[in-house]
This record gives C-alpha cells, sequence and structure tokens, in this order.
C-alpha cells in the first residue's frame, strides 16, 4: 500500500529529532522516515520536504496533531513555577515566563503539509478534522492515526484512515491515548498489536519497543503489516538529537525509562532523570498540556546545549540495551538483513504436516 | 532440551488453576504443561503428579517459590482489617483473624517434587537454594528461573539455572520481579525478550501478553526458544478456576488489567474490579505479602463458590480479547497450526536475496 520495499518504517519524531538527512537515509536504504511536525512552523515543513524530495525519490510521511481544545490557562501557576526554578536556577536561566501558549498555527502546518509532496499524513492524539483528511485525500495522500487500545482503533478506522499504528507501552516519546485513561492504556506490543490487527479491517503498524530485525520480524508474525521504530534511529548521526541525549540512551538500560509528564503535561515516555524524579514527587504542581511544556522548553533547550542530561526529556522506549550507534541508511539495511534472516530461521517450523 | 514435540508451554498457574487434566491434555497435545504448586502441600504435590505421570508419557514441569525471609508480622493491621471488612460483610463472612502465617512448608514441597516424576523444576520470585538446586539436578531435572529485567536473567544464569522465563509486562498473575523496582520491571515482552536473549548464554521462554500462535511464533522471532501461554488456558474446561473467573476473563477486554498489591501484598496482574479499586484508594492499608494473602483468603474462595468476581482475584494478562474457549488439548492444537501458519506466511520475507 505505502509502496515501499521493506515494511521498516522510521517513526515520526517531534522536536527536532526528524532532519531531512535521517528521512533521506533511511529511504534510501528501503524504509519509509515520517517528519514529526508537529512543533514545526508551515514555512519548516516546507523546508526539510523540499530538501527530502531533492533527493530521495521514494514515499515520506508528515506526522501533525489534530487541533485540541487547549485547555484553559491555569490560573494557579505558582507551585508549577516554583517546581522547576531550582532547575533554571542551576542552569543560570532566567525564570521562565508562562506566557498566553500560541499553540501551533495548524492551518500552516496542514497547508505546508498539502503541498509537501509527502506521500502520508500521519497523526497522533486523535483524529484529523474531516475537512483535513477529505484535502489530504484530494491531494492523493495516505491517512494514518495512531492508537493505544482497540477502541481507538476502531475510531480511526471509523474515521475513514488508511492505517493505524498500534502503539504498545514499550515506545519511546508521547502516550498517543486519546480515548480513556492513559494508564490503563499501556498495553505491551505483543498483546496489543494482535488484537488490533483482529478487529480492523485495514493494515496495522506496529510499533513499541522495535529496535531490531527480530522485532521487525515479531511484528510482522502477529499480523502487522510494518513495524514502526523511533528510538533505535535517535543515536544516528544524521538525526538532530542532541550529542548528550544520544549519549544518554546508548548508556541506558532496559529498566531505566519511566512514563511520566513532567516534562510536557501529557504522559511520555524517557530515561529517569533527575527532574523527572523531583517532579513526580509533587504531581500538583504539573500544569496540563501545552502549558507544562512551555514551562521546561527554555530548560530544556538549555540543557541540550550545556550537555546536561539531567534536565532534558530523553525520550526513549524500553529497548534501550539495543541502541546501535549506525549511520541511518545502515541501520535501516541492517535491519532488513536481520529481519529477513529471522523470517528464514522461522521457515523451518513451518514446514513438514500441519 | 525439554524434549517437547512444540515451543509450547502452559505457564504454572498456582491457586487451583492447574488440575492433572489440564497438563495432561497439554502435553498429549504436543505442548509442556507446568504445575503451579507453590501453595500446594507435598502431598497434594504427589497426588496431581502420580495423575500426570499415569496419563501422559510427556515431560512437565513444577513450579515453586524458593523460601522467603519472612516480613515481620505487621503490628499495626487495624486499618488493613478495615479496609476489607466491607467486603466480609456484604459476603456473609466473618471477619478474617489474622493468624500467625504458617507459610508453605518448603520442604515437602520440595521433597514431593523431587520424587514426582517431573522432568523440570522452576521457580519464581528468586533462586532456589543451591543445595536444592542440586537435588533436583542429581534426580536429572532441569531448572528454570523467571525473570522480568535483563538483571534478574543474568542472576539466574550465573546461578546455574538452565534456561530462563522472561516475564513481559503484559502478563498475567504475580510480576516475577525478585530485584530492584517492580514498577521499573514492567517491561514489554517486545523489548523485553531480545535483550534477555542478548545477554544469556541459555534458551530463554518468552512469557507476557501471549494468546495465540501468532505470539508463539512472534516470541520465536524475538530469539526465544519456546513461549509459554497462562491467561489463554484459563477458560479451558479442563482448568480448575471458578466459572465466574472464566466468565470474567472471556468478557473482559485488553485495556482492563491493573498490577495491583491489593491481594496479596505483591503486585500481581488481574482484571479490575471493586475490591482492586478500592483498596488502591488506600495503599497504606495493604499489608505485605503473605499477610495481605491471608486477610484475603476467605473472601476470594467464598466470592468464587458464590460467583462474584467483584471480589475475586482475576489474574489475567492484556490479551483479554483473544480468549477462547476450547478444551486444553484442542487449544493446544489450535496454537501449533497456528504458530506453523505464521511461520510459512514470514517465510516469503526471508526470500530473495539478502
Amino acid at each position: 500500500m505505502l509502496a515501499i520495499e521493506h515494511p521498516i518504517i522510521k517513526a515520526p519524531m517531534a522536536g527536532g529529532i526528524d532532519t531531512a538527512e535521517l528521512i533521506i537515509a533511511v529511504n534510501n536504504a528501503g524504509g519509509m522516515g515520517f517528519i514529526g511536525a508537529a512543533y514545526n512552523t508551515g514555512e519548516q515543513i516546507r523546508a526539510i520536504s523540499r530538501q527530502i524530495v531533492a533527493q530521495t525519490e521514494r514515499p515520506f510521511g508528515i506526522n501533525l496533531f489534530p487541533p485540541e481544545k487547549q485547555a484553559p490557562r491555569p490560573e494557579k501557576t505558582a507551585l508549577a513555577l516554583e517546581a522547576v526554578s531550582p532547575f533554571y536556577r542551576e542552569l543560570s536561566l532566567p525564570l521562565p515566563q508562562l506566557e498566553p501558549c500560541k499553540g501551533f498555527d495548524f492551518d500552516r502546518q496542514i497547508e505546508a503539509t498539502l503541498e509537501s509532496g509527502a506521500s502520508v499524513l500521519s497523526f497522533t492524539f486523535g483524529v484529523m478534522p474531516k475537512d483535513v483528511m477529505a484535502a489530504a485525500r484530494e491531494r492523493g495522500m495516505l491517512l494514518i492515526g495512531s492508537a493505544t487500545t482497540v477502541a481507538e482503533a476502531l475510531a480511526l478506522e471509523a474515521a475513514g484512515v488508511d492505517a493505524v499504528v498500534a502503539q504498545g507501552s514499550e515506545g519511546g516519546g508521547h502516550r498517543a491515548t486519546f480515548l480513556g485513561d492513559p494508564q490503563a492504556s499501556q498495553i505491551g506490543s505483543m498483546a496489543l498489536i494482535p488484537q488490533v490487527v483482529d478487529v480492523l479491517n485495514i493494515p496495522v503498524i506496529a510499533s513499541g519497543g522495535i529496535m531490531d530485525g527480530r522485532g521487525v520480524a515479531a511484528a510482522l508474525a502477529l499480523g502487522a503489516a510494518a513495524a514502526q521504530l523511533g528510538t533505535a534511529f535517535i543515536p544516528c548521526p544524521e538525526s538532530g538529537a542532541s550529542a548528550v541525549y544520544k549519549e544518554a540512551l546508548l548508556a541506558a538500560n532496559e529498566d531505566q525509562t519511566v512514563v511520566t509528564k513532567a516534562f510536557s503535561g501529557k504522559p511520555a515516555r524517557g530515561v529517569r532523570n533527575r527532574f523527572i524524579d523531583s517532579l513526580e514527587q509533587q504531581p500538583e504542581a504539573i500544569l496540563p498540556f501545552p502549558y507544562q511544556n512551555e514551562l521546561t522548553r527554555g530548560m530544556r533547550i538549555a540543557a541540550g546545549k550545556a550537555g546536561k542530561p539531567e534536565y532534558l526529556s530523553l525520550w526513549a522506549g524500553q529497548g534501550l540495551r539495543s541502541t546501535r550507534q549506525l549511520g541511518a541508511g545502515e541501520l535501516t539495511a541492517q535491519l532488513i538483513r536481520e529481519y529477513r534472516a529471522a523470517a528464514r530461521r522461522l521457515s523451518r517450523y513451518g514446514q513438514g504436516d500441519s
């Protein structure tokens, strides 16, 4: 359906990780890259897409967040400011002003996406407005939504998407949950994927905890049409992650991540550090999205530049011992070799009478 | 190594689920059954083993808990008694006496296990004492430990086990965690299995969220030597689970389980119900294992008989939409057909140049 050679997708990762170089390398090695563009301006989306189109003929996708009814600006922010202030002080930064949240300019993002040359519009945190989906279809784009439960997958199918990404609890970054309780929606990939496959009539893309070709083969065995990997690509030289973020992932283990609202106000999985531990002790000091995101942004940017992982959102999945430091093209080629080897290894079980 | 025809293991499930009939049916269909015998007396272990040996020549295993330094008897139990008392009243039961906990008679359990004819001694919640492992070896038994992290898997290998069960966060029943924080040890199977496989020199058995042959094939793709299923076998007519427990599992969905200490004092995954919700609101009222287990036992037994799922420990994994009501032999045969079909389906990916 996606006209890719191999069932390997580089997950969209918003916040500067997804460079054109990363996506071009994945595409030209036989996978498919997505731009996590939810925090980008229309102009940024145009710029990165132009680069990609110029250097690969293979399809790529763009991921955005549907516009959300923003939580009202919190009246009481003193507690939240107090909770983050020690970290701002340690970095010698002025305390953040919680300025009126602009949010992102969704209309410009969509406009740029429709004109980008991308083959797929994918989305996280819900369903795109009908007119946006219709406009993407008119351009010949495919639509892909993200689900963490069967109910969410069914809602996306009913809304008319072409495929669903099923995000297992192992996955790094924000939980895509948009119906019900994010805590109850932490379902591991081994359980989630086949249950989603069984209820849908459209293809399922497995994500969450997949780090190598064995994981890709496992996803296919569970009935997925393709596997999506995020964390595995963060340490690549082509990724825009800061050096300190890459080092932290390469050094971390499988039991060092947590799901926290500390950085953005929405639950997301990342490597546990001092900032998370401090905020988790006072959950009442965490503002709703996007205000908490605004509140911690200055700290995160400064910490990335200063090389201080204790203040950074080190989004990552649970497969951390399997991180590799390879170029994105070589990693993709390696994933292809590995999943084909796993498939061959498995084929002996299918032989003989049954 | 286990001399079983197919890489399919019925997980040990302590507390009356594992009947001889269940294990015989699984074995004779080409899988391998384990008795969860941790709450059994030596005499009970002898009785069930005799039945199994008489009706199948295929290997079976017995699972026990290593003796544990018991937490001191809590001095303050008023809060805990108060928390469970409404449920006892609703069932018209006298309030439980928190009698001196006898624990289980480990020496008799081991004695019976060594003479049982079982091929494997497996264990959960740590490492067996050296003399016990040596005695089992002398009898020609294999040793299998249970791990929820890479560190635990390495500790088990260092202690000399022959294989390790890697329990993903999807799994039902008690978390096998014995080092570190059970919360941090909730790693999904997709991430956990390959990371454990990569560090060990002995075979890994995948468990957690596997409900059908696609899951078995996925476990093999991830590098496991076999797959272990528990929840899938609970609804079988041969299982000793109460009718109300079976019905609850057949009706429940993937997002309805939680990990709770409410029933036993140790974290375990089961279908959320009124008792869990009530106790989770006052975690300080939950006694350590085995005292909480004692405290809720009378309630659970009465609730099973009275057909009241709201007071029962409905241990279950996250694959609940995939439960099937089949005889255990037919379910095993179906799992074999399915994993072989999945392997054949996958084999087309392994063809051609690479």
